[in-house]
């Protein structure tokens, strides 16, 4: 089925933005937790965790200007300088989700879907306990996207905290064994199966493609 | 286990490469197919696709200066202002994770790695026959990510091609159904079973929490 750039503007607006969310493919489900000056903490859930780099290693996400809940991630970012980032497993998955609902400024998301906060590491910022890998960061550069008013927030990770039994010895990270989700789109949810692991690509050694 | 930046940083070269790369969580895998002005083309994978916004519709993805390979992508769109992306899915998964080895510039991965190049809506970048869910962009914005000197790449998205048997009424796409590959770190694939999808998140309606 064929969609004109017109096509897709005259789509319903429930309709275009579902469609355009899922575009992109599969996504990263993760929460991330804040905490502001006051001590009131903050945790939701994003789909658009992006590694930005390895050396030094950063992370980042795309802040809409009209997520109203994820303003206070944004909010207690600017003003703590720290946030967590912690992969949503299939154990707290309807948690995680439910942490998009517009709880008012004076609640904790944390209370609300039933999540623990967790203090290690002297780092400010609440993880979440049910999750099995976190990262703390601490804010690194806010890029203004002008194309559509929107946000890149890029952290520099500080601390990490991954089971031994998901990482090989080469350092990679088994995501269906870690239980982590992906998001299809704003709110379908998919499990990860590994099916392959390709060496690094080299020209002397490409395979025959028949 | 725990890692500090610290102990990040004191790891071996490639073990950082890879544990920081798949610290993301899982990612979508695309091949971007690009044209240059004499007419050699050129299609490489990418795991970095993110959707920027449905109104207007957006997407991204990020450029490394080191990515050799994807250097041709990159000069490619500027001289173009275009490019195809095109999602990987589990028949053309090798054909795919092989584009990323270092071809010359006059030679064209399609030819190399057994990929179709199409041509269709009067677009010039070649789209991948293969590829079931197909994106046809022009060139919107290159923000400088100053954190790194990587490069966040954003285009309009002018064109979609979509089976219509992979769209809900609401405008879902079934990532399952289209057997859309998702990637963990830089060579770890992951096959998509869906498992929940949940309604917008309203206080009203919370599900309870045990």
């Amino acid at each position: 089925m064929y969609f004109s750039r017109q096509d897709i503007l005259n789509l319903d607006h429930k309709k275009r933005l579902n469609m355009i969310n899922s575009l992109s493919g599969i996504k990263s489900a993760n929460l991330i937790g804040t905490i502001n000056q006051t001590g009131q903490t903050n945790v939701a859930i994003f789909n658009s965790l992006i590694h930005i780099g390895s050396n030094p290693p950063l992370i980042g996400f795309i802040m809409r200007p009209s997520a109203e809940v994820r303003r206070h991630t944004f909010e207690n970012i600017i003003a703590s300088n720290q946030f967590s980032v912690n992969h949503v497993n299939s154990d707290i998955l309807q948690n995680a989700h439910y942490t998009s609902a517009k709880f008012s400024a004076d609640k904790s998301e944390f209370n609300e879907c039933k999540l623990t906060e967790e203090y290690a590491y002297n780092f400010n910022a609440p993880f979440v306990k049910e999750s099995s890998i976190k990262i703390g960061a601490t804010l690194e550069e806010v890029i203004h996207i002008k194309s559509n008013d929107t946000r890149l927030i890029i952290g520099k990770i500080q601390h990490l905290v991954i089971p031994s039994t998901f990482i090989s010895e080469k350092g990679y990270l088994n995501l269906e064994e870690a239980k982590s989700i992906g998001v299809g789109g704003l709110n379908t949810y998919y499990q990860l199966k590994k099916i392959a692991t390709f060496p690094y690509a080299r020209l002397t050694e490409l395979p025959f493609f028949g």
